[in-house]
């Protein structure tokens, strides 16, 4: 393992369809890892079902994060982490790899899911990435109902923690994933609640193609967890999908991107990776990462360590 | 010259310093490209000047685009496109090649110089992209005021014309530069108003590091114009600096992502690119892109058409 890798892994091969899920890079406690990865598993296996009837990788994707966007225990949707405020912002963006689509939503008030709201913009098509008021317009507009009730005990709690200047800003948390259907595309899926006591309309990478999700049918998909400013300035999934068009396997290409990130900008944070033969991979560079992988013919794997 | 490439140009090799700036892709009628060159020349000389006295190629490109944003011919700053609600919502972004540093805002409100407030973003160093009311907030707490007077009757035409349908909603006039100085470092800076009649909230590549704007010490710098939902969908600006980074030469590498964003999703526009050696080159797939570069020890060049 390369410094300064805290963790890795892959899955066997290639496969007709997979998909890997995440829960956040960061530094969850050993009593809640197991539930952490319980969270996961979940998510993945409501991927594996859109997959396994003949599904698409966007709508495996989509299946994925909306589970644990509603999952108080991650920070995306419901329980994500607060602004200076004390307001829900949201981020998400989803991307398929056959045409480039993309759609994506930033500081956007509460609603339920997030990365349904970054799908319609997708298929929408007229624009990729809207933020703020104009994400709810476009949400309100799109169907959507703004939501009571998202905010957590939690989530609060770990704002005031941030505000007594007894913990950084950064809580970890993100979701993600990425998959491979079995017509051989891919996607990518991301959603949080950004950093604790973010200020005011700050964009981290989650909601941005290149930055913290990304997904290119030559190369793979992306989905990114961490120090999302370093994974904006270090143009992270793009990267990890530029080294695996040229060849890399997934978790080789993973682990070179944490490592740019480390040595670029001193930040940290984990990525999960499908190749475009299906063979996924992941990296870290943090305490913990919950994941959760799931692919044709096989038992699900998972890791939160 | 590749198909569907209309224009392409490069300097004639490395230099200690220099600088490309650019007008926007688009469709500059003939009669006034002359004052579109001359526009993008004053915007060169603005920055050689800084070059020269040993400043930093950060400064260097976001001295140029001040004086494109000033000019309300070009569509950043001054004369920007209108949303849909004929509102002046601006986007900027700016980043150096050392230490991947940006800073970006996205719908901003008018203030003269957004490419100034982006700079605050980076010099801050808190967070990289700020969008709506928080990049507001956050340019007034950094000492800049609100503008009157930024929204023009030409603007306001070319919304109207939008409007009725009687054109498409892409205006191009996206202003940019890159630089390398004598220190042997990069950066980039991009401006503009977005698309004429753009929805609210839509935040285009412009102000997205890897999307309209890029800059990495190892690779070069990259400032995009065109269709930006295309530029952010296949990350062009982090693209065109991987390829410099594996030895592509700037106008190859411009040439490259042009066709990639016309192959991968049917869009136009035109890139700018300087190398990490200091050589300059662009490319387009649009009718004109006004741009003008100057460097060392030679008098200015440039181009619209």
């Amino acid at each position: 393992m390369r410094e300064p890798i805290t963790g890795a892994w892959a899955s066997p091969g290639a496969h007709r369809y997979s998909i890997l899920v995440h829960g956040g890079a960061g530094d969850v406690p050993p009593a809640r890892r197991e539930a952490h990865e319980a969270g996961c598993r979940a998510a993945a296996s409501a991927g594996l079902a859109v997959l396994a009837r003949g599904g698409s990788a966007l709508d495996a994707v989509q299946a994925a994060v909306e589970v644990l966007e509603d999952d108080p225990r991650y920070n995306a949707g419901t329980g994500g982490s607060l602004d200076e405020d004390g307001a829900l912002r949201l981020d998400a963006c989803i991307m398929e790899g056959e045409h480039l689509r993309a759609g994506a939503v930033a500081v956007l008030p509460p609603f339920r899911h997030p990365i349904a709201v970054a799908r319609d913009v997708l298929n929408d098509g007229r624009h990729v990435l809207y933020a703020g008021a104009g994400a709810e317009r476009f949400a309100t507009g799109a169907g959507h109902a703004r939501e009571e009730g998202m905010v957590t005990d939690a989530a609060r709690a770990r704002l005031a923690v941030v505000r007594d200047g007894a913990s950084g800003n950064w809580a970890g948390g993100t979701v993600g994933a990425v998959a491979r259907d079995a017509a051989g595309h891919v996607a990518a899926a991301t959603s949080t609640g950004g950093m604790v006591g973010k200020r005011s309309g700050r964009v981290g990478d989650s909601p941005i193609p290149g930055a913290g999700n990304y997904a290119d049918d030559r190369a793979g998909a992306a989905s990114g967890t961490g120090e999302g400013e370093g994974y904006l300035r270090a143009a992270l999934a793009a990267r990890a999908c530029f080294y695996l068009e040229a060849g890399a396997q997934p978790r080789d290409a993973a682990e070179r991107v944490m490592g740019t990130l480390h040595e670029r900008t001193g930040m940290r944070g984990g990525i999960i990776l499908v190749g475009r033969d299906g063979t996924l991979g992941l990296a870290r560079t943090t305490e913990t990462m919950s994941w959760a992988a799931a692919w044709e013919g096989a038992p699900p794997s998972s890791g939160c360590g």
